[in-house]
C-alpha cells in the first residue's frame, strides 16, 4: 500500500461556497435581512452545535437567525405564533423533539408551508415523490421546496458532476447509478426518489433490504420502486457513487466493495467511511455535508 | 417504443468549436498563415472529400492548405523535399497508400518530427506508450504530439464530462470504464493506452478477443494489459462508454448490451451504431468525429 492516494477530498464548505455568494448577492439586492426562528426543544448537544453553525453561516450571509430555546410542550403554540408573526420569514426545527415519531410528524406538519425552509411539509414531500417540481401548477412561476439534506446532496452530486450538464434538465442523472445507505423519511428516501427522478437507477439500503428505484426509459413523470434481492455490497460494485447516512459510529462502509474509483459521499454526523481506506478505492471522497445542508436552508428562506 | 428519446446526439462540428475559434485567435495573433503540404497518393474518393473537408476547415481558420496529387512512387521523395522547405510548417498523408502495410510504416516516419502533424513518429507514438507528455524531457516546455484521430477522441470523451475536471490532470478517467471496438495501431491501441494512462479501464475488441488495458491505482507511471475471456457484449454492459471504428458498413454495435444511459462515439466512415437503436439506449451519441479530427491535425501544426 503506498501513500500516494489520487482520491480528492471535497469539503462540504467548497461546495456550499457559490451558493453562499449568490444568497449574499440577493440580500445585498434585496436590502432587508430574512428572519429564520429556529427553535431548539431536544437535549442533544449535536443538534445545539449545529445551531450554532447555523447562527454562524446566516450571519455571513446576511440572515437574522433567532435561536429560541424552548420546551418541548411549548414547541407547537411557538410555531403557530411564528406562523402569524410577519416579522418571521422561516421557520425551523430542530429534530428529534419527542419520543413518539409520530408526534415529531404531527408538529413539524403545524409549520406552514409558506414558512417551511426545511422541506418538510406535505405538499413538498407529496411534490418530490410526484416529480412535481412547482407549488403553483399550472402557472409553475414558485419552485417547490426540497427538503434541506437531500437538496444538499443534489448539490454535491452536481459538484463532483455526476450530474452531466449535457444532458436535458430533469434527466441529467441518466446512466448514472448510486446506493444510498440510508432510507429515513427525512433523507435517504426522498434522496432516491429525487435521484431516480433524474435518470439515475438508484439501490437504496437499510436494515430490511435492499430497493431499486428507476424511472421507466422513456418516461418522465416519476421514479418507481422494488425490492431486490442483493446485498448492498453488490449493489456498490456496480454503482457510479456511494452516498451513507448510518448515524452510528460502529457502522464502517466496507471501502473495497466500491468501483475503483468510485464517488464516496457521507451525510452522517458519524463517519461512515474510514478514512484512510476511502482514499484507497474512490476517486472523490466528500466527508460531511453539514454546511451544504445549512446553505440550502438558508437558500428556501 | 415510444418515440421519445432522451439520447442527446452532438455533431463533431460542436466538439471542433472551442478548438477552432482558439486556433483562429493563435493565427490572427500570428499575423502569417501556416502551411500545410498534404499528400494524396492513393485513389481513395473517401481520403479525396476528407482532404476537401480539411481544405475547407484550414480555410476558416486561417491556414493555408496545400494538398498535393502525387503518384506513390514520388511520395517519399517529395516527403524528404518538404521537410527541407522552410516554407512548409506541417506534412501530412493520406492512408493507406501501398498494398504492403510495412511499406506505408517505414515511408509515415520519413516526416521529420518538428512537421508532423498526424503525430506518427516513432518519438510520439513511444511517448504516448511510456505516458510521456513531453518531447523535451526533463525541460518539459514542449507538449509531445498525439495522433490526431484518438487526439480528438480524447477531446470528445472531454467535452461529453466523461473526463471528470475535479479530478488531477493525468488522473481524470479514474473510475470509468471504456469499451473501445478497434485495436488498430493508428486509433485504437494508442487511444486505449491513453486512456488507461489517465486512469480509465479499457476493453479494447478485435476479432482477436478482448484485452483489458489499466493503470495500477496508485502509480501513475504507465498502463499495462491482458487478455480478458469475455465477450464485447459482457465488456459493453460494464462500460460507461463504448467507441466503434470498424471499417464496415456490415458491423453494427449490438446497442441493447450497453449499460442503459452510457455513451457512444462513432470514429469509422462506417455508421457503426443503429440510429434508432442506439438513441434507445445511450445518453448520448456522437456520430462522428472527422471534423474533430481535422480540427486536432490543425492544432498539431
Amino acid at each position: 500500500m503506498s501513500s500516494k492516494s489520487l482520491c480528492r477530498v471535497i469539503s462540504a464548505a467548497k461546495i456550499a461556497e457559490p451558493f453562499k455568494a449568490e444568497l449574499q448577492a440577493g440580500i445585498a439586492r434585496l436590502g432587508v435581512s430574512p428572519v429564520l426562528r429556529a427553535f431548539l426543544a431536544n437535549q442533544d448537544p449535536s443538534a445545539k452545535e449545529y445551531a450554532e453553525w447555523t447562527a454562524k453561516t446566516a450571519r455571513e450571509i446576511g440572515f437574522t437567525f433567532e435561536l429560541e430555546e424552548i420546551r418541548k410542550e411549548h414547541l407547537e403554540a411557538a410555531i403557530l405564533d411564528a406562523n402569524k408573526d410577519p416579522a418571521v420569514n422561516g421557520i425551523m426545527n430542530y429534530w428529534p423533539v419527542f419520543s413518539d415519531v409520530k408526534e415529531d410528524a404531527r408538529v413539524q406538519q403545524q409549520v406552514t408551508p409558506l414558512k417551511d425552509v426545511e422541506g418538510f411539509s406535505s405538499i413538498f414531500i407529496e411534490n418530490l415523490y410526484k416529480n412535481v417540481r412547482y407549488f403553483d401548477p399550472p402557472a409553475n412561476m414558485i419552485q417547490s421546496i426540497l427538503p434541506a439534506t437531500p437538496l444538499a446532496l443534489v448539490k454535491a452530486l452536481e459538484h463532483v458532476a455526476v450530474y452531466n450538464p449535457l444532458l436535458e434538465r430533469g434527466s441529467r442523472l441518466y446512466g448514472k447509478t448510486i446506493t444510498i445507505v440510508n432510507r429515513s423519511d427525512i433523507v435517504g428516501r426522498p434522496l432516491a426518489a429525487l435521484c431516480a427522478n433524474d435518470g439515475a437507477t438508484v439501490y437504496s439500503v437499510d436494515v430490511t433490504g435492499i430497493r431499486k428505484y428507476t424511472r421507466d426509459r422513456l418516461q418522465l413523470s416519476c421514479h418507481r420502486w422494488e425490492d431486490v434481492d442483493m446485498t448492498m455490497k453488490q449493489a456498490a460494485s456496480i454503482s457510479d457513487v456511494v452516498i451513507c447516512g448510518v448515524p452510528s459510529e460502529d457502522f464502517k462502509f466496507p471501502s473495497a466493495a466500491m468501483k475503483d474509483g468510485a464517488i464516496a459521499i457521507n451525510f452522517s454526523s458519524a463517519k461512515n467511511f474510514d478514512k484512510d481506506s476511502i482514499k484507497e478505492h474512490a476517486s472523490i471522497y466528500v466527508p460531511t455535508i453539514g454546511k451544504v445542508t445549512i446553505t440550502m436552508l438558508l437558500r428556501n428562506l
